[in-house]
């Protein structure tokens, strides 16, 4: 059974028809909304619908659920299925089926596929994420959910009871937090460094010796850059652990909170981590692309043009040939190890891993 | 108990041998057939084997599950498991699983290690896929199942109630059906470029001034095909999203069907971006191989030894330098972000995703 | 409940106090350890403590467990919860969970929390594995411990029944065993190719000729190293699957256990196969990077000064330049297919692909 009229109940009966599951729609205006749900849905008075059905998706806004108390006698020992969602993080004191749960206390209430959305009920669940997140304080609700769900398609994941509603809530709304704070810092880091190399390396020869090196600002400029973000970046990864443990020696104790601003930044160390990965691996691109230049090339010409009319024959400098080699090994080997490390971060990998291998990895 | 002694039979004693249980094996000549199990497992009788066991895998084909209705009698109430295969996708009209309920309603039938393969019993779980996909209507059973699974050293995954035997049972026989299309299209189109780029850079510059440039066949033309099918890739899986959204328009409604060659389309848009994207990271590596080749080194040579012998210092070309400086930038930007989504096409990145996070990485 | 007063014991009184659970501490000095606990957390005696909880943890060294006894009594009907952690792999005859369970037969033992250190506890599950493997023989109390990780923030696994518990107790004190080998095994072969190519390149010319060619040994020499390394891994992934057959073919059966040695040989394939991935993903890397070098461009200079001095235009070697354009092509080739092979080693990627997919691919 599906009660409601909105987007995501006619896409959810679209959905069960073709999963092969027999639908009853509950409406308040059933002459009217038949035509906008699949033919094989059968399209009835709410209270008709109910007493047909032993599941009951309730399809409808959190505003909206008072109006069902007329149905509260039809409703008892029922399977009540809350997808709603809400339009801010914690709008709410308690979660949409909590709320639900207390208006109809001889119901079953059961949170689930709040996750997906009304497209991906239309179409199947093609690419992205197939979870579908379920919580309930009844077990034998929770699996017959759970099954509907995976004839659906989707793959059911117990999310424990009840109390898991409020997360489950706040999922859909969430978008990348983690990622929203490191991301800027690294954007800030970068125009910081953009600016002072490109006043280095292109404005002060400009000003000084009128020479126009306009041509490095695209890749030079930024290939410079690149190395100084993910230092820092990289730096800023392991301070917070070294603040932590000085806190801790401070206050003599392992069990005390940090403070929140500590509590943010050790939270959010694996993002700065591969942002600062991120920008390692790109400035390895862009040292690699740097031969392939005209400009290289050009350069390279001149100096041998310049050297044939001087009848120089040798321009080798063994300390800058040094430089190189060692400079280039090394940053070889550290981008090898931030691979390893970027790879332990894959959700897939370290759940392999036991806590002892992940910090000897670190 | 195990019913049947091929070879899958064979392997599944082997391992449930080796991992602690009591096995009993039933054959109709068990004297000539106790040679081949392990000397821990007993053989004997079907009937004998069936009375001494709780839980049978019946390791015989289909066509011979009639022959153990003699057996129905002291078939009632065991477990029974369908381990069985099909050799043609969608074979039978019901599953094989089902098939087996019908014969023996007294039973309870679970779906189990079909995906497993006899390799794999007899050596263990090692490397690849663990999981044992198991599905039943009684869920007593299934726990009972799965918990055999696990001490066998595989991962066991609720697939629900029986009506997912079917699709369990073709899960064998698919050979990555997605990349069938996609892997041709790539396969094709980069024929055509192929021809196409030979026929300019290698064949008509032979015709016209009988230069010879063959040696450039293994990477250059090579390296400018591969771009061009990236680049037709890209737009191909973003061209199905539009024209779904016209074909909405045009019928005035989200939920009609579309056409089945547009979502055969839109259900392979996943795997045409990952040949995109594999097709540009070729690339960037054929590029970055570029000034490694003896070919460009001696072209660089020349061109400094004729501009020394002229007298001439100077051969800069600002344009050339500018639009080469911008290509390389775009391209690693291009590829940078190519990356992004190709990493969170992998399956623990997406199943950490919402929705809405999909979409906004789309 | 909470019994012991222990780093872990404190660690899960404070996360199950934030989490909001209400805490109940055991402890024989219940005065004296107060002020270890969280404020929320009551400490009591250990009696006291038993009576008012249902779940119990028992945060307590194995060796002490008999001086629970005294409560058999109180516990009867309870869950007792086995959080412990032995020192050495298999360092008892029986898990820790076991032989509570056959201390208090009264009781519900469940294995879990052991994969959580302290550490992760007090600061919440951050990055790395959020798992918590949980066994028991009853499915209830199983339930309700993976409820209450749920809510602590940790992700339940189901691991079956008590026999899993050693295998769980084991988990903990791995530290990559299946990488050991195989890294040593790579670190030799580095260190044989590197004194013969040291030899080669550096250590010969320089007796022979007199020529100072040190500045070859941070690249050139790993270069050349690294190629040699992978292929000889390469070819150690697919020869014991040789020997198996061969081992098959002799003894005329499938079902005989191979030797010890062929059999650890075969679980190590996958880790040396991507050691081999390892060496020829740096072998590319560095062979990109060669162009970058300044030696590169002084002896490219020198090279062309010399020609323009001597007038000699033309230095182009077609079978150089045939060897070099094949060389890097099949490289490239090469390079892509091991990676296929490596992404589909991943978890994820190989738990979506069925055994007849994967041995396709390999």
């Amino acid at each position: 059974g599906v009660l409601g009229s909105g987007d995501f109940a006619r896409s959810l009966a679209v959905r069960l028809v073709r999963s092969g599951f027999r639908v009853v729609v509950g409406s308040r205006n059933p002459k009217r909304k038949a035509s906008l749900f699949p033919a094989a849905a059968e399209v009835t008075f709410q209270a008709e619908a109910v007493k047909k059905a032993d599941v009951i998706f309730v399809a409808i806004f959190r505003e909206h659920y008072s109006t069902l108390c007329d149905l509260a006698d039809v409703l008892v020992g029922k399977i009540l299925v809350d997808v709603s969602n809400n339009t801010e993080i914690n709008h709410h004191k308690e979660s949409n089926a909590e709320y639900l749960a207390s208006l109809f206390p001889a119901c079953t209430v059961v949170k689930a596929f709040n996750v997906v959305s009304a497209w991906t009920l239309q179409s199947g669940a093609r690419d992205g994420n197939k979870q579908v997140l379920i919580c309930s304080n009844n077990q034998e609700a929770k699996h017959t959910i759970a099954e509907i769900a995976q004839v659906m398609g989707f793959t059911p994941v117990d999310m424990g009871c009840m109390s898991s509603a409020c997360e489950i809530e706040n999922i859909p709304l969430r978008l990348l937090p983690a990622w929203k704070i490191p991301i800027f810092l690294a954007l800030g880091l970068f125009l910081c460094f953009f600016t002072y190399n490109l006043i280095r390396q292109v404005i002060h020869p400009y000003i000084r010796e009128q020479k126009n090196k306009l041509y490095k600002i695209p890749i030079e400029v930024v290939n410079t850059t690149l190395p100084c973000v993910s230092y820092v970046m990289l730096s800023l990864v392991y301070l917070p652990g070294v603040l932590a443990a000085c806190s801790q020696l401070y206050y003599g104790t392992k069990y005390r909170r940090f403070p929140d601003w500590l509590d943010q930044w050790l939270q959010h160390r694996k993002q700065i981590g591969l942002l600062s990965f991120f920008c390692a691996a790109l400035h390895a691109v862009y040292s690699l692309c740097l031969p392939m230049r005209r400009s290289h090339r050009y350069l390279l010409i001149e100096t041998a043009v310049k050297q044939a009319m001087e009848k120089k024959m040798t321009i080798w400098v063994e300390e800058e040939v040094w430089r190189m080699e060692i400079y280039i090994s090394v940053g070889i080997i550290a981008l090898g190890l931030l691979s390893l490390l970027a790879i332990t971060s894959l959700p897939s990998i370290a759940n392999s891993l036991n806590w002892r291998e992940f910090s000897f990895i670190q």
